[in-house]
């Protein structure tokens, strides 16, 4: 941390910055410049992230050098993380997709879509059993009835199972069902559904915040990390920008961010993060071409009657054709499908 | 809802378009213009809700012309509401001051902080005993001996307790010791915290999410007021923008929204929605010329030593200063403080 | 400005980067943590405005300390500057309130406003005679007839005319008419304009750019004075954010930061920046509270058939009730109306 | 065009509501609803887009069908527009790449920089003569005598030369080197120099403003088109957002946004986009796999020397790796580099 005193900053006012850091057993080193000092703070980094110092007589402002994050960053563990959901692993060289509706709604709808979606290569299976909604009025899931048709359908195809859990209480009922269990946009800061993740054996897909920086969703998961659970997948969706001709703005750059300041994986969801049918293909095929690892795109038999973001969905034939193209992508970018 | 039919629309996309809204009981009227056609919806609005058409061939796009909230809304309650807590009253004549801390650190720091500001004329004392933070390695908070202290301090003073809750499992723990259960920024879309507040008895102080828009925020107040707590407040704290300067950017205009959409009460934190001492008095000034019924600002005794959030905390002096000069502002408004 | 070197660093890639700031007749100041090296970079702000380190070996990152604007700055002038627009005082005790229609339609329609709005005390007539308008098609407004009709009508009313420019080689003409030269929003960084309103006499009033952070602005308003120009007058309009039910987020601590970091006064436009009426009196009171030192607002004597923004006009008698408002928050912050 | 009655708009409302349109030549269409009226209004599109009911008593909102722009869109003309640059082909199944420095600062670094970029593939030269700055401290560029330098490389090289205008009145000079004419994002609503460039011969390649909708840019380039310049190219060069990690968004989603809306062919700025030399490789295919027509790239022979944008600039030997890397993206996609 670096305390930059004002121009008008006392000796006394200086004196006082360097006594409070020295009474935390830091060190202080001094940088005078032609107009202002420099304070430099030394020391154990997590006294330094909770030091407070703007508010003191004489100081214009202060700068984080390090970030709090540990346990997620590359620098910890130099290598990349691949994360085993019974077998299928997420951020090798291998690019899974996970396909299927937005919402479970029907034992048949969902069987038709795990049908067409393995049938070109999905290896898992995505579907809402819980859906968090803007409007009380909106359809909320079947709850575990969806979670039941998630697991059997799954089985029947030999498919895993990624589904969204909205309450920490809940934990184990989709840990009995699910194989990933995705924590949504609107909960990427519900810190305490993070620690009871931390908890949990199986992996969770961390979705990004509508408007989370990269660095507070590194630091949500490093909650999940420090709570002992070692499984976090990244997701990035889309977040929120001034621009209303899609849902959202999807931000590939920040898969390119992710890779370099951690060793987790990072999924894209082009289905969310566009909002738009017509966007799905081409932003999947960017996706892999940025170096996502896995995607997961919403496909549902008759999207015309879906009952949650059937604008944004895939029919069976469109996700064929795409797989096709993924799988051309992925040999440039030295990886398969 | 309007249905907005594309150019290259044909007579059969048209009719199937008519065909599925009339086979959910719904009526159509269509108007037909030089190059488009247009569907209007006609019939129950919970159903119109849940119409998804953006998906059928043919379909340029759809607008939705009346909101999904109800409960909330001035138009199903005229009249503004005024919320008593208590005895304190939010929402009518009298604006109302809740001040202290931002997080609850000792018996002493916060019966120092209430002293100061109920001799000024707060009525009801902040502070946080459970913190969401953006670290896993920052002060989390006293958990529930927080809580107590808040109760007994504030007993003390004659003053009403405001205090976050992080936990749709906390509401019983909470409620025991609180007047008014506030929903944090980041928990604004915690839709099953929202239900369980639903069934809670106390008033629930909603701060407005990061980036939700005036929507999304009236339709998470919705949740409340459908589960059966009619007490919601307001908490404008600000929203994120690209501008960095201030922490958050707080939309004053949101203000007159919630007044003329919402029979509602609004509280305005200047202190999250700007992150800086030096604007809290110049915002809270603007906050009650704008319309606010309420607002809600950190004091610290000692800001420089505060473990969270000192640099936006006003000193006792500060805030004394202050409340006279908020007087002079509610008396132009025609109200009192 | 302060270097701060990765982890990794060796020790040839910190003599290299000491090298090369020495080498611009800079000082470098070592300050070694227990991880980082910081080398902090000392002498001509000049010459270190324009250093790029980032890119050399072994460079984690760089820090700005201090900002490159400086006759804009309340460090260089401590004092608030009045700016005299042919007797009236804009930054004094006196608040002034320039108001007018969005655009002059016809000499008619601007006398009505003009003889409204300088009966309640307004002392400045406003009214775009260069409209920039989004799209090619819509009305681009009068031209220099419209100047003319300006400056008629507000000599028979003994009012001043502020008014857009929208060209670097209009400033001869609009000049020849205007008492202050406007720089809309979207021309806030065309800085060719800036360059030439540098030579201007008449005071420059700089609208805020849709997405200009503060800094962005202050250097904007830096262009001007470097030119010669002293007199600008800083005018927020509101930002653009991801909300849509204002037309632009208005945001009043831009009016304190300002204020704080410049000697400079500011205007606050409430019509532009909410968009909607019923919002211009709430906003155009809270401005005064948060410190402004005018107002600019639009008012048509028929709003319902105005060319352009007509749904965020006033009606001469809506601004009849809110100037006399206006006066009682003026006279709580100690000024005058 | 459809108005929307509020639920409590009398019979006299709605009359004077369609006097008004039907005043104009326009006819309109009533839909009657369980609350609310809705007016359809059909006929001239340009009337309609003149057209504010908003402030008409018992209005409660308005929603415009169709769009403004027509030259620059898709239905106007349905097959993608091929524009040549003098023998370069930039729309057409071949991607195109621009690369150079971000300033031309001396013949020797432009004449290093363009051997290597050419060598590789490039075939149009970048690079910034006049270059507008935050600060009026910062490197202006060499002017005139920079467009030389461009011109006498770019035809050693067998290159063509694309660089920014900041001025209306500089097109004549810029027009007598330049291939292309570049609109710098700050620019893209400088609506007096899009007219202008309405009449120039050359290509102009407008650039995203910092916070422009997709909807605005149609405009801008309807601006120029509407003039009689046909030869229009978009550029995608990231937006504005609360991301401080990456310099801007880069919304790839708005390169295929364009290609539907449009027929004119985009360009994706990488460097500029993400303001991260790590970054530049991964977009550039992302750009490619989204379905961009051609890159433009900042490659400086030393970018820790550059006197702009160092930190987002390639080394040769980068670009070289990126070329060939994009050559089998361009593939999958059926196109060639």
């Amino acid at each position: 941390m670096i305390v930059v005193m004002a121009p008008s900053a006392t000796k006394k006012n200086l004196d006082n910055v360097i006594k409070k850091i020295e009474s935390l057993n830091l060190r202080t080193h001094l940088s005078t410049g032609d107009e202002r000092t420099i304070v430099g703070v030394i020391g154990d980094k997590k006294i330094i992230a909770n030091l407070e110092m703007d508010m003191m007589a004489g100081v214009e402002k202060t700068v984080h050098i390090t970030e709090k994050y540990k346990l997620v960053s590359r620098e910890f563990n130099p290598a990349d993380t691949i994360i085993d959901v019974d077998g299928v692993k997420i951020g090798g060289n291998e690019i899974v997709v996970m396909a299927g509706p937005c919402a479970v709604e029907s034992a048949e709808q969902l069987r038709e879509a795990a049908k067409a979606v393995s049938s070109c290569g999905a290896k898992i299976l995505r579907g809402g059993a819980f859906k968090p909604r803007t409007s009380p009025y909106d359809f909320q899931g079947l709850g575990e009835e969806g979670l039941k048709l998630l697991r059997e359908t799954a089985d029947e195809f030999g498919m895993k199972v990624v589904t969204e859990i909205v309450e920490g209480g809940d934990i184990e009922l989709v840990e009995s069902y699910a194989d990933i269990l995705q924590v949504g946009a609107r909960n990427m800061q519900n810190f305490q559904m993070l620690k009871a993740l931390g908890k949990c054996k199986k992996p969770v897909m961390l979705k990004r915040g509508l408007s989370a920086t990269i660095n507070e969703w590194l630091n949500a998961a490093e909650y999940i990390m420090k709570g002992g659970n070692e499984k976090v997948i990244f997701c990035e969706r889309g977040i929120r920008t001034y621009e209303t001709y899609t849902r959202n703005t999807l931000d590939l750059a920040a898969v390119v961010a992710i890779k370099n300041l951690s060793h987790l994986p990072i999924v894209v969801d082009p289905s969310h993060g566009t909002g738009r049918r017509d966007m799905i293909a081409p932003m999947s095929r960017a996706a892999i071409a940025a170096g996502a690892d896995a995607l997961m795109i919403e496909v549902h038999p008759h999207p015309e009657v879906a009952l949650s973001d059937g604008n944004q969905s895939l029919t069976p034939e469109d996700f064929k054709k795409l797989m096709s193209e993924l799988n051309g992508i992925a040999n440039v970018v030295g990886r398969t499908l």
